[in-house]
C-alpha cells in the first residue's frame, strides 16, 4: 500500500538577516520546509495551507517540481500572503523578530481535501493547537500524527495546546520549549513528562548540539553535524520534521530502531538546509547526498568496543 | 613497559550547594578530581599539588585508597587549604562562586619529584598556564601531554596560555572557554583555530549536550549520558579528563579510535561523578559499572545502516 503524508502549517514570505547575508522576499513558512524535506522520500506530499494572490508563481512551481500536492493550498483572493522577517546574532543561537504580518494566515481555517481525509501520515506544524486539532477532526485514522508547537503557544494556549498534545504520536519540540513546557530543565525528565501527557514519541531539537529522541523504550542521542558554515538556520527544525516523517513515511516501520533512523535523516535534512538561506538548499539537492550524509552521520558517532588492555 | 601519569592541579575544600542539597568543607580541586577518575585506570596516579596542614586526614586516606601516589602532595606547615565555595542554579548550567580562598594555592609552585620526571602521561588541571610550563620543563619528554584552562586564565594571561598552549598535545577545554579562547562561536571552528595554536588533539566538554573531539583528521560526537538525578555538577569536567587520560595512559594508544573510546570513558566518569556531592560516587564506583556505561554509551548513540524501501 502507497503511504500518504499530509502536512499543515504555514507558508509565508520571509526576509532574513544573518551575520552571512540578507534575503529579502523568500520562500518560507514551517509547512513549506516541513513539505520540502518530506518529499525527498514520498511524494507527492499533500499540503494544506494559505497564501494571498501575491505568492509569486515561482513558488508555486518551486513546490510542484518537489512533486507536493496543491489541492489543499487555498489562495485568497485580493489577501497577502504571511510575512515575517528576522535577524540571527552573531552565535546563530539567538533571534529577533523584526517584523510578523499575518495577513490571511490570521484567519487560516485548515480545510482538508475529501481526497487527503485517509491520509496515513500527518504532520501539524506550529499552527495553533486549536487549528491542528481543526484538522485532525477531518482525517480518518491516521496511522500516526506527528506535530510542532512553540513558545508562543505555550505561553498564551497552554489549555488548548494540553488538549491537542493528547491527540499527537509524535512530539518534536526544541529544547528550550520542551523545558518551558513542562517547566522541568532536565531535558530526559522533560521529555517523559510529555510522554506523560500524551505523545508516545517526543524528538528534543538542540540545534548544535543535535537531537534526542525518548520513547517509552528507549533513548537516543543523536549528533549533529558538524558544519563549519551556516548561512541561515531559518526552518531547520521544520526540515528536521519533514526529513523525519518522510522517512517514517516512505518506511512505513514504526519500530525504535526505525524512529532512530529518521531522527538522523531529519537531523540529514535540517544540516542541508541551513547551509543556504531560504530553501535555496533543497532546491538541488539530491538523494545520493543524503544517503552519504547519512552515512557521515555514522561515522561522527561511531565508537568501537574496547580493546580490554591489561 | 607500565605507563606512568602524573596529575598537577589544585586539591582543596569545597562549600556546595545545588537545588538537590548543600554540603560542607567537602573535598575538591581539579587535580583531586582527575586523579581519581583516571586511578581506575592506572595506578599509581602521581598527584602534584599543595594542601595546609589542616587537610584532613580522611581525604589523604581517600586519596591512598585510590593508590594515588602523594610523594608529590606538598603540605604547608601552618598553611591553610585552598577553600572555594559555589552555588548552582536551577538548571545546573550556572554556577555562582560564593567565596574563593586561595590560601596555600596562592604560591603554589609546582615541584615535581625525581621519581616523577620520566612520567609517560601529563596532565595539567587548569591553573595558571606560567606554572603549567613550569611543570613541562621539569618533566624528560613526556609521550602526550594534556591540559585544561579556565575562562579567567583566559582573559587575565593570555599570551601566556597561547604560549603554554603550544607545548600541549590535547587541550580539554569546555563550549563556553573554546569561544571565548576563539572568538569564535562555532565549535568545529573554534577546535580548528586552537590546532593551529598547538594542540593535535582538542575536545570541547558541552555538559548535558556530550562532547566534541577535534583531531587533524577526524571528527567525533560523543553523547551525554542522559542522567535524570544530577546532584552536583562540579567536578564533571576534571573527572572527564581523568577518565580520558586514564584510559589512554593504560592503553598506551594514541589513535583515532582509541581517543574515541577516550573521549567515552572520560564522558563516563564525569557521568558517575555528577550522580553524587563531591568525589562520593568515585569512592564506590566498581570496574564494572564503568564498564556497562561504556556499553550504554554506545547503545545511546548506535544507529543501523538504512534499509532500503522504495
Amino acid at each position: 500500500m502507497l503511504m500518504s503524508l499530509l502536512v499543515v502549517g504555514s507558508v509565508g514570505i520571509d526576509t532574513i538577516e544573518t551575520p552571512f547575508g540578507r534575503v529579502e522576499n523568500v520562500l518560507g513558512g514551517s509547512a513549506t520546509y516541513i513539505a520540502a524535506a518530506a518529499s525527498f522520500f514520498v511524494t507527492p506530499v499533500r499540503l494544506v495551507a494559505v497564501v494571498g494572490d501575491d505568492f509569486k508563481r515561482e513558488h508555486i512551481d518551486f513546490l510542484e517540481s518537489r512533486d507536493i500536492d496543491l489541492e489543499g493550498l487555498q489562495i485568497v483572493k485580493n489577501g497577502k500572503t504571511f510575512r515575517w522577517g528576522g535577524r540571527y546574532r552573531y552565535d546563530l543561537n539567538a533571534r529577533d523578530s523584526l517584523f510578523t504580518e499575518l495577513n490571511v494566515f490570521e484567519h487560516f481555517n485548515p480545510i482538508i481535501p475529501e481526497a487527503y481525509r485517509k491520509s496515513t501520515y500527518v504532520c501539524l506544524g506550529n499552527i495553533d493547537p486549536v487549528l491542528q486539532r481543526r484538522v485532525l477532526e477531518q482525517i480518518e485514522k491516521p496511522r500516526l500524527v506527528i506535530g510542532d508547537t512553540m513558545d508562543f503557544w505555550i505561553k498564551r494556549k497552554n489549555a488548548e495546546l494540553n488538549e491537542t498534545l493528547k491527540l499527537m504520536d509524535v512530539l518534536v519540540i526544541n529544547e528550550a520549549e520542551a523545558r518551558l513546557l513542562t517547566n522541568e530543565p532536565n531535558l530526559v525528565k522533560a521529555a517523559r513528562m510529555i510522554i506523560h501527557i500524551g505523545p508516545k514519541i517526543v524528538v528534543i531539537k538542540k540545534g548544535e548540539h543535535g537531537a534526542l529522541l525518548v520513547t517509552e523504550r528507549t533513548i537516543f542521542s543523536a549528533p549533529a553535524y558538524p558544519l563549519e558554515i551556516i548561512n541561515d538556520p531559518t526552518g531547520a527544525g521544520d526540515a528536521f520534521a519533514g526529513g523525519f516523517i518522510g522517512w517514517i513515511a516512505k518506511s512505513d516501520d514504526l519500530s525504535d530502531d526505525n524512529i532512530k533512523r529518521a531522527v538522523i535523516y531529519g537531523s540529514t535534512l535540517a544540516s542541508f538546509c541551513v547551509e543556504r538561506f531560504s530553501l535555496d538548499r533543497l532546491k538541488d539537492l539530491t538523494h545520493l547526498e543524503i544517503h552519504d550524509r547519512f552515512r557521515e552521520f555514522r561515522e561522527l558517532s561511531k565508537f568501537d568496543e574496547e580493546v580490554v588492555v591489561q
